[in-house]
């Protein structure tokens, strides 16, 4: 990554409190919600089913949901089962559909770097090629790390 | 995201313990850690530096930059000023590089959905324009989450 001239020397700027991964991480950034998102996107929706495929007790389950709730990643929709009381169910917001290039891109990342894998792959469903994630521009340009600059902000 | 047939009853399956992200986060999955690795695309290396611009105590410091050089994410390079003594600064390797689509993703998700951002933005030096993390396939596609599928491996 390249930085603007103005942004070089790193002892005069921060964005210590405002960066966004900074902020991400404060929302997403541990493994129990991250992987509560990852089940969100296999298709989970209820509390039971994120307690037992994460591998959450009741109480980490309740705090994580509520958190990814109150942060607008998920939103509550109540269902009802036949005999049973009126429940409420998890279903992913545009934020959070928004974030599922961050899990892919854990994904890749974890595929290729942090050993054993389990014998699930992530394809595209039209022709079966490998998910990859990929920096792009709103130009259409395809990024390498020496092509991206960290500028400040002009607008 | 859509599942294959034979995964979609996913009481019959788990990736519990071997997940690519489950795995990704154990490395990656804290503020400090991944903060740490934003400093390092930003060109830190030492480890006075990393203190300062992630907000870490020295003692946390060491553990996270111990646990990224022994995750893989980061090697130590000797370096000497002169009349000090040699001391050792901190290179993103291969492993590191390949982190920044992840890290690019959450300062995007971040930037659309996480509050007030800093006056700084991610562009492609080439020509100016936003910095977007899409997920590809090996095709060529790009694609939506609708077209993203989970599979068992075939090999």
């Amino acid at each position: 990554m390249k930085l603007e001239e103005r942004l070089q020397d790193r002892t005069q700027w921060t964005t210590a409190g405002r960066c966004p991964v900074e902020r991400a991480m404060g929302l997403v950034g541990s493994r129990n919600a991250m992987l509560a998102m990852r089940e969100a996107f296999y298709g989970t929706t209820r509390f039971d089913d994120f307690a037992e495929r994460v591998g959450m007790s009741p109480a980490t389950t309740s705090s994580n949901l509520k958190a990814l709730t109150e942060a607008g990643l998920l939103e509550r929709r109540p269902y009802r089962e036949a005999g049973t009381r009126t429940r409420d169910e998890y279903v992913l917001t545009e934020a959070g559909v928004d974030l599922m290039p961050v899990v892919l891109a854990l994904f890749a990342w974890g595929s290729r770097h942090a050993g054993e894998t389990p014998g699930v792959d992530v394809v595209h469903a039209g022709c079966g090629e490998a998910v990859e994630v990929r920096a792009t521009c709103a130009g259409g340009h395809q990024l390498e790390s020496d092509d991206v600059e960290l500028r400040v902000r002009s607008r």
